[in-house]
């Protein structure tokens, strides 16, 4: 079969592979799309970050090459000896993460903190190839009315919610989300659907403030050629002058990390979600005004509540889909299309499908 | 009266001054004890950093030279023609932040982050001096049973008890203190009472690592010359590998404030109390981890609860007291020792009474 591995910085090669073969406990699908997501880019411009080289990862037991991509859905074609609760043919979603099953943090329920914490598509083989074998607990039916565009875009939707449940934000309350990229985006969306009174996108793009209004944003703020003061007031501007209750750092910069903090009101939260490397915190405002960061990765428990909503029709992840590629132009005008344009949002990869460019 | 106020760093004067006099809702007290705060030793060493100058507070009305000390309690002797509730005669702790009473903060009840927080004794006239006039909303009658040397360590004890009420610290969870001056060794006293199931008390000082095992630190960890892994490690192995649910920065740090965090376990919280200006934090690790960076200032609504525990007798706060010396000695017995003498680790102030050496 198919399949994109990457082999290092740069190094992304559409191979030739032996279809790989499900473990007892294991299930193979046929991919129908699969997203490209920033830590993708990050591993294809700068890697290796997250991907094991020379090492095996705990448990994957796969170290690089590897077959990249974590937001992917399929239907499913073999199933392992000790498979339950599915069948082949049915649609599924997966939720990319891997499990010890024996760790404290397993134990307790917070598999997204699992101390050999891994995803399918980065610690071991993805989605970016015609069949994927999973572990069958990564696996969601999908109900019939929930497109496979939208299970595509069920992993950074994931994100996104889980965010939105670390931030604990009430109905009515007001948000400011900093970077609106696809889980920026998402964050207006499922703010939105929980009541949040005040939703204010922050970015530097007007596409993407366009994409935020139609998402349901109350206020865009183009953050060009503000300065931090400006932006502060802006936002003070929007909620009685006292800040957000909470704000979303999405974009994973010293700026937006600033930003998002200064947007608080004296004792409001900011959720980190995006990823940097060392910030610069101002201690002693977060102090006097008695701020809270949180910090949020992966999920957990949020896939089974995102397919509900969406099969009530509740929203449309997909609405952020801009382009979606066939495997053979994954790297041409999905990862360098991703590097280069701004309006590119989310990007799917489609492993069995021809092109269909939307943009 | 003889009253020490701040005219600016290093420049602390006993001066006689006129005896103040309350307004319609204001109380004058004759000041038992006032301790020394870091704070009002960083005013002394380096300031202004809190007090005002040259422009007067918004509450206080008062800008510098003023009288320091934050930390007092006292006997009523006049009160405001519209005070309700207090006689002369009552002996009273003194909970010393300001309220507008009309921001949003103070109408949603969080007054300590009143739109102009501040402190008697910092932002406005404090009790190291015979007579201080206060706000009667400040004041908190004592029980018989509560002794004015433990009413005079209140105020650090609320600093410690709001901060615990932060941490949301569960019955049998573990927690890691950073930093065993009052308001760390305060914070071992009540995360004890409140039955946190293992306490770490981490310091450099092995006489304040003792006084922890005396207030009720299940494990000692003198961090001096441990590197920052050996310390993690250490942690880690009093916490089943994992790390602790809750870590309390209380020295102001950068040193203390990368060892708090990388004592956590994944999920887990930490606590801002400590003053510091700029912190780099590792927001890779955070995100990785899923930590929470919560910061606390003040207190509010603490005070009932703390005098009735000390009336209970379930906790004597005074422990941490290790001088009280007269108005006349505070800058040569007090803030000078407290600067060269890590031993010493709340000196009172007593404006009434004599030399009262305890160590």
């Amino acid at each position: 079969m198919r399949a994109l591995r990457w082999h290092g910085a740069q190094d992304l090669r559409l191979e030739q592979i032996p279809i790989p073969r499900p473990g007892s406990q294991q299930v193979r699908i046929a991919v129908q799309y699969c997203g490209i997501c920033g830590s993708d880019l990050h591993e294809y411009e700068s890697g290796p970050h997250a991907i094991p080289v020379g090492t095996a990862h705990a448990v994957s037991g796969r170290s690089a090459p590897l077959t990249l991509g974590h937001e992917f859905c399929g239907t499913v074609v073999e199933l392992g000896s000790e498979v339950t609760g599915l069948q082949v043919g049915d649609r599924v979603a997966v939720e990319p993460e891997y499990r010890c099953s024996h760790c404290a943090y397993c134990g307790s329920g917070a598999y997204n903190l699992c101390a050999d914490m891994g995803f399918a598509g980065l610690m071991g083989d993805g989605g970016m190839a015609e069949f994927a074998v999973v572990p069958s607990y990564m696996l969601h039916r999908l109900p019939d009315v929930v497109t496979l565009e939208q299970a595509a875009v069920l992993e950074p939707a994931a994100v996104a919610l889980h965010a939105l449940h670390r931030s604990q934000l009430a109905e009515g309350a007001s948000c400011a989300i900093f970077g609106l990229g696809p889980i920026g985006l998402l964050l207006v969306t499922l703010a939105k659907l929980q009541g949040a009174g005040t939703i204010i996108a922050v970015d530097v793009s007007p596409q993407r403030l366009h994409m935020a209004k139609q998402a349901g944003a109350s206020h865009l703020v183009d953050a060009k050629g503000l300065t931090p003061r400006e932006l502060r007031h802006t936002i003070a501007s929007a909620t009685a002058g006292l800040g957000v209750d909470t704000s979303f750092e999405a974009a994973g910069l010293q700026a937006t990390f600033e930003g998002a903090l200064r947007a608080l009101r004296k004792g409001g939260n900011m959720v980190m979600v995006g990823l940097m490397s060392e910030a610069r915190l101002d201690a002693f405002d977060a102090v006097n005004r008695e701020l809270s960061l949180v910090a949020s990765v992966g999920y957990r428990d949020v896939y089974p509540e995102l397919i509900g909503r969406i099969a009530a029709g509740a929203f449309g992840p997909s609405a952020i889909i801009t382009r979606t590629v066939p495997l053979e132009q994954a790297v041409s005008n999905g990862f360098a299309a991703l590097v280069q344009d701004r309006s590119q949002i989310k990007i799917l990869v489609s492993p069995s499908a021809g092109c269909n460019n939307q943009h």
